[in-house]
């Protein structure tokens, strides 16, 4: 399998990677504190939202290019690298700029050009499954990046669409094992947008873990009850330490033979 | 409800519309062969794919502007307009040139920047139906461009994905009316992507129809079997006046209060 | 096709059989009521719940066998057959007692020891799908009927089970013509369970007929609003007579060999 | 939460319980040869299917109660527990005679007689998720055991239907921890049925016990090539121990506050 180097971490290896922040930039302050939390507990991504993909055009929209030039400035305070979205082919020059990892979203998974113009960048990409995509066709769009040269590719399972309605999505273990096996992609798993709830972000980051993910995704908030944007499915800053604890943890009794 | 007008047709009026025309604009010849039918049909419409959304990077990509090129000059000959996708921004401006009608497909549904660029254009939009959208996202997905000041939107559902093997995806009659009477979009129906299979499109045209819908897309291509892409899916040019006149005939037929 | 004989009706005939009733038999008088209308219409099979299948066990559980008493009873004084569900093997012999046809609910399509058992009567048996199964599931549930030896099997195709929120169920018109080709049985449409919302109630029936279908199973009761179960699918009484019309307008209007 | 007694294992005690044996009970030798095997492992409960509920009427069908006597033949001789599937009322009679804990299959899930008989009786019952059930409908399945007075229910996750089509089913992991903390029921993980794909079993056996999961159940099969049914998602037996350890090392380490 393709191992993914991002800073000083690596997708892929033995480790598994956390990459933590809140959903949206805010604002400095908010994006101050976690950093700092994030820096003390060892965690070197940092993620952030400065373009955010909506459903509704009357929600908050992100803050564009100046939440870029946030995320940078507070990484760079803390030796951290920078993930954070982009949605189209015109956001990546000032995504060069500034992001160290380029995430594509579930919605642009099918965003063929999206993908293609990537390809000939020298970033690497997050890729989320879109949450109506087959793994096939998941696969397949990395191959979109891929064939343009860009071959430093991870994988996200954020959850797919199912009728169970107490979850906001369906977290697909499976896909896990099927892409790294498949694909030869490290992959990672992002709990909070697969449950859409606060109380299954543990049980899921675990179990993502113990399917053979390299890595999690997670959304943390100083105060997730005052969050723009996915608050309720971030975990407080404060009670971050514990979950990371928990995920090194399982991480470090995996049996390196064990679906790796 | 508002009606959206293009060329001499009318989405929203009392006749239902048909739209029609192959999946690819494959070459010049088989354009104007499938044009020569339509007119004779009176059929108004011409759909021809330029710039294609394909799942797998290795197969057929659309002729580009090249094929924008070739459907106008077609399209002038026999007098119709072009209904033509784009998948992102950078394609808005050689649509403008050639195409009366800009659709957005069904991968792009959720691409908000697109959304909103074409909000400031003064073309026509068909807004296809994600295949794992909820209605509700859909409505908002067409809030996109409206916000922007484009109010001429058409909606075409094209079959939502489900657990059934046996069609490519599920046509979900029930959004037509809900879409129609609480978002106040016209609504068309596309049985050829909803089923991916040639023997359900006429009875989904007509379920359709039935259900309230203002129009039909459909595919077709001179020879289905040496089509370059969906050519399961389409209906053989010298089989299409039977199904035409089937359309028309349930349509005149309908209760202008029913659903209407 | 095979055709089913009901009573005067035909299943697979050349006109829509309408099978309309209750959800639930709630007592003698409103069931009078009922079948007054019914018979009225011109309506031959009165359908009506004594055994129900609900998720919670605290919700009304039906009458029983006093309510197919009461069913034939009623049905008796305006020359109606009756159509009525049950659930299990121990309940087949009084339902042979006072039953013409009986009906398979969408959770029992896989309770394989009660279709042997109904293989084993002289009864046409109305068999639902699943809201999980596939066509192929839905034919093969059939054939556990048919091969002890009774082939007078209707199918009834009633919604299945999608991440649409806006619809109970979202109706699989495609698996009409499908079941109906491919199976070779009669397949009517059960537009109140598919979408769980009156105001689809009639576009869901016509775009079923139009789709091919061989009839249509409307829940009627005297009073919405005060039905012990399903009331919000339900057709008012009085309300009734105007969607029989179109139905009837729509079926003789059918070309007989459209999907036929 | 409540725990749940079979034979000398506990159901939501401390320990991952693992449940395991073949597919369906084929005859006395290979239950014989699997048995031991299982027995040699510490394995203390035996699954077999003697009622299989197939989807096809022409496919094997299972033993019957010839199968239940064989199982608990083979079981008293090393010891075991046995687990086997019913799915009629008529059925509980013999099971009675034959089986410590009573299964009820995912196509039984909402056959409310039969779930109501078996809260007649003194048998803990295993009660599989249906595959297209929410998990709210689960928990009222099992109200309907619990509110005839058996409350020893134990529930088991074992895969929803989605449009995924590389694995048979998609393994709801956060079914496990909502089932267990709202419910209050121990919840197993199925990860042969959710996978339909042997390479899966693993990480889908893993994954559920670090979401919390109580036990697992797992086909074994002397030789899976040669199965009369589900040989494809089979572990043979000897590779078993393998998994075995795997399980019984993530259960230990399990931090017994996370989830539980």
């Amino acid at each position: 399998m393709r191992s993914v180097r991002v800073g000083p971490e690596v997708f892929g290896g033995s480790d598994p990677v956390i990459v933590a922040g809140p959903c949206s930039v805010e604002n400095r302050d908010m994006l101050h504190q976690t950093a700092m939390v994030l820096s003390s507990l060892g965690i070197r991504l940092l993620r952030g939202g400065a373009y955010k993909p909506r459903t509704s055009p009357y929600t908050f929209q992100g803050l564009g290019r100046e939440g870029l030039e946030i995320l940078r400035a507070v990484a760079d305070e803390f030796g951290l690298s920078v993930v954070s979205e982009i949605m189209a082919v015109e956001q990546i020059a000032s995504s060069l700029e500034f992001v160290d990892m380029i995430q594509v979203g579930a919605r642009n998974m099918h965003n063929f050009p999206l993908l293609s113009a990537l390809g000939r960048t020298d970033r690497p990409i997050l890729l989320k499954r879109g949450f109506m995509a087959t793994v096939e066709e998941w696969l397949l769009a990395a191959e979109y990046v891929v064939k343009e040269g860009n071959e430093r590719v991870v994988l996200c399972e954020r959850g797919i669409r199912t009728f169970e309605p107490w979850t906001r999505n369906t977290l697909d273990v499976s896909a896990i094992p099927l892409a790294r096996n498949l694909g030869g992609y490290p992959v990672i798993v992002d709990p909070c947008h697969a449950s859409g709830r606060r109380d299954l972000i543990e049980p899921l980051a675990l179990a993502g873990l113990a399917a053979g993910a390299d890595g999690v995704m997670i959304e943390v908030h100083p105060d997730p009850d005052r969050a723009l944007s996915d608050g309720g499915q971030s975990v407080a800053l404060g009670e971050f330490g514990e979950l990371v604890a928990r995920i090194r943890s399982l991480g470090a009794r995996r049996n390196p033979t064990s679906g790796h």
